[in-house]
């Protein structure tokens, strides 16, 4: 799902990651939607209507879910100058952002095709007001000169650190925060998000506007134990195949102790702790949500029209998180064994899925810059 | 040279084409440098040294120049804050613009070693100030939100009409105004020239702030007359490596008749009065200049390290123009005549270049937003 961030550390994934990763994704952004709707709705006409609105997608990434929150913010505020007649609607600027490894040129390729969709479901004239941009970087520094945003949002893509957290040497056997891991690896891997999660506030509150607006959705967790199953299972299983493949001797033990995925799945609380010792923003709305690992489940109320829906949940979750993980392998393990790895990660998932109940939990947070 | 916009109307050139293309562009943009310095150094100077500039420029391609621009006034601005002593650097927003066919992933993928170099030259937080966004879209359209740009840049672009023009089927056996043109040809030129031109003046004017500046560089010509040589003779040539083909029954003859090349290379007057008519904009500056057809030639005072330069002039120019016709071409006529008329090509531009003088003609404007 995550795919945004890591994905284009190392490359690109083929179609079925992308269209995978863009059920889960979708699925999210259709929850969290009041939530923006609200926070937009909010600082427009507490800004007394403003005749131009910058908004910014930081993690955009490059596939059919790229383009969805703005449209969604740009119907929002449209919509309320209808209600309200006499208002017309302001100027867009429309910032999408993602890493320079991302394709951009595949968004761009598909605007005008958007513009005219959107003027179909707005009227004539919806798409003239909307000026698109990309902005390459990484959202761990400044990307927007000062005070020039209006809102800003982000799904999915905050849960990725800026690097794997030093000192994590203990972490053995595992690639990411387990119930075996460690104190100091947990304390570790919190500490990179606390750093990198106070950098990317004090950023985004310089490039705010007074009153501007922020929407956050990480993948995260309920519990307050970091290494709770609800966010560290999905790995844990993925080690597992791994240790397997150690045991036959397929891959060096070494190596594998030395990989460690640079996430973290925060709890309400730490966002809520980050946020108050900033000090740039007042929490508005922090909410919690969960998505089945298997976004195809008949219980989600999305059809895959796309043809690439298989009926194994466990083939579609191993492959929505090869979308996110195969460049890491890769680039640490090397190419030949990935086939094997997503092989036996698929059956483990498979296994789990049909035993026990498995969600993403999602935490939103709805913050607005004071002063 | 002038690749940058029909470049994309129909796809990629090979990478010899793009070094040819930007030895040429970069003379260009080296000879106007001191009329763009002196246009952003009266606005820094004159608005009070705004704490941000933004900064965009229109047909920015995608090859070793694109950032030229862009980092030649960063440095010019720099200077002056340096040279005053206690004047801190703006926050420079650079927004790079041309169709979205361009390839944007390759531009912003060489950011970080830009960015790396800026520092080099100018020192260290020189790159922190300077916030990059790609715009895709024609610039015969709003590209940027109102009031929110301080300087534009074009170089080698606005020679690109919207399209060919309409009413010009007795063009017969040329392909683009030449000397055997009817008048109406000229005529149907000229009107989508001030058609196109006086659009672009009029979305420029809306998007820059009061005072906003824009430095155009044209292919074009100094005589009065459209269909004069300085400016077509190019043109004529490739016509006559066409025609040539004609006779031979490699092409057809309807083929080549509808066959025009979607440009029009203006005079300094032209230009002017256009300006006039629109009324947006005061000329500050206008001028001539002149660049070899064979950039490569020993009194440009440029060498040539890559490795792709070829002695033979012939070759180098007709690969430069190839660069900027075979899309053109391909679409019109197809992939398979394509090696042949760049051979002929190549073969009567080496001949005239050995027996005449040959020049492209330049020219720029300097304007000032009125009001």
């Amino acid at each position: 799902m995550e795919v945004v961030q890591v994905l284009h550390m190392n490359g690109g994934v083929g179609e079925t990651s992308y269209a995978n990763n863009s059920l889960v994704q979708r699925k999210v952004i259709s929850m969290t939607k009041p939530i923006f709707e609200d926070a937009i709705t909010n600082l427009y006409i507490s800004n007394n209507f403003p005749g131009k609105l910058a908004i910014a997608d930081l993690g955009c990434s490059s596939g059919p879910n790229t383009l969805l929150v703005v449209s969604e913010v740009v119907k929002t505020v449209n919509n309320i100058c209808r209600k309200l007649g006499n208002q017309s609607v302001p100027e867009y600027q429309l910032l999408l952002n993602d890493l320079p490894g991302n394709d951009f040129n595949t968004i761009f390729r598909s605007l005008s095709s958007f513009q005219e969709n959107l003027e179909e479901q707005m009227g004539p004239g919806a798409a003239g007001s909307c000026f698109f941009t990309g902005v390459p970087g990484s959202f761990y520094g400044r990307l927007f000169p000062s005070d020039s945003l209006h809102f800003i949002h982000s799904s999915y893509s905050l849960q990725w650190l800026s690097q794997v957290p030093e000192g994590i040497e203990g972490n053995k056997g595992n690639i990411y925060m387990a119930s075996t891991s460690p104190a100091s690896v947990l304390q570790a891997y919190y500490k990179q998000f606390q750093k990198d999660f106070s950098l990317f506030l004090k950023c985004r509150s310089e490039e705010l506007v007074s009153g501007g607006r922020m929407v956050l959705t990480f993948l995260g967790r309920k519990s307050e134990d970091p290494s709770s199953k609800e966010c560290c299972y999905i790995w844990e299983l993925l080690a597992k195949a791994l240790n397997d493949m150690v045991t036959e001797g397929v891959i060096e033990e070494e190596k594998m102790n030395s990989f460690n995925i640079p996430q973290y799945t925060p709890s309400p609380f730490e966002i809520k702790s980050q946020v108050l010792e900033e000090g740039s923003f007042a929490i508005d709305r922090l909410e919690v949500s969960q998505v089945n690992w298997n976004a195809y489940s008949s219980n989600n109320g999305l059809n895959g029209a796309d043809g690439l829906i298989n009926k194994d949940g466990g083939y579609n979750v191993a492959q929505c998180m090869r979308a996110v993980a195969e460049p890491l392998l890769v680039s640490h393990f090397g190419e030949a064994i990935i086939d094997e790895v997503f092989d036996r990660y698929r059956e483990i998932i498979a296994d789990r899925m049909s035993k026990e109940k498995t969600e993403f939990i999602n935490v939103t947070v709805s913050l607005k810059k004071i002063g």
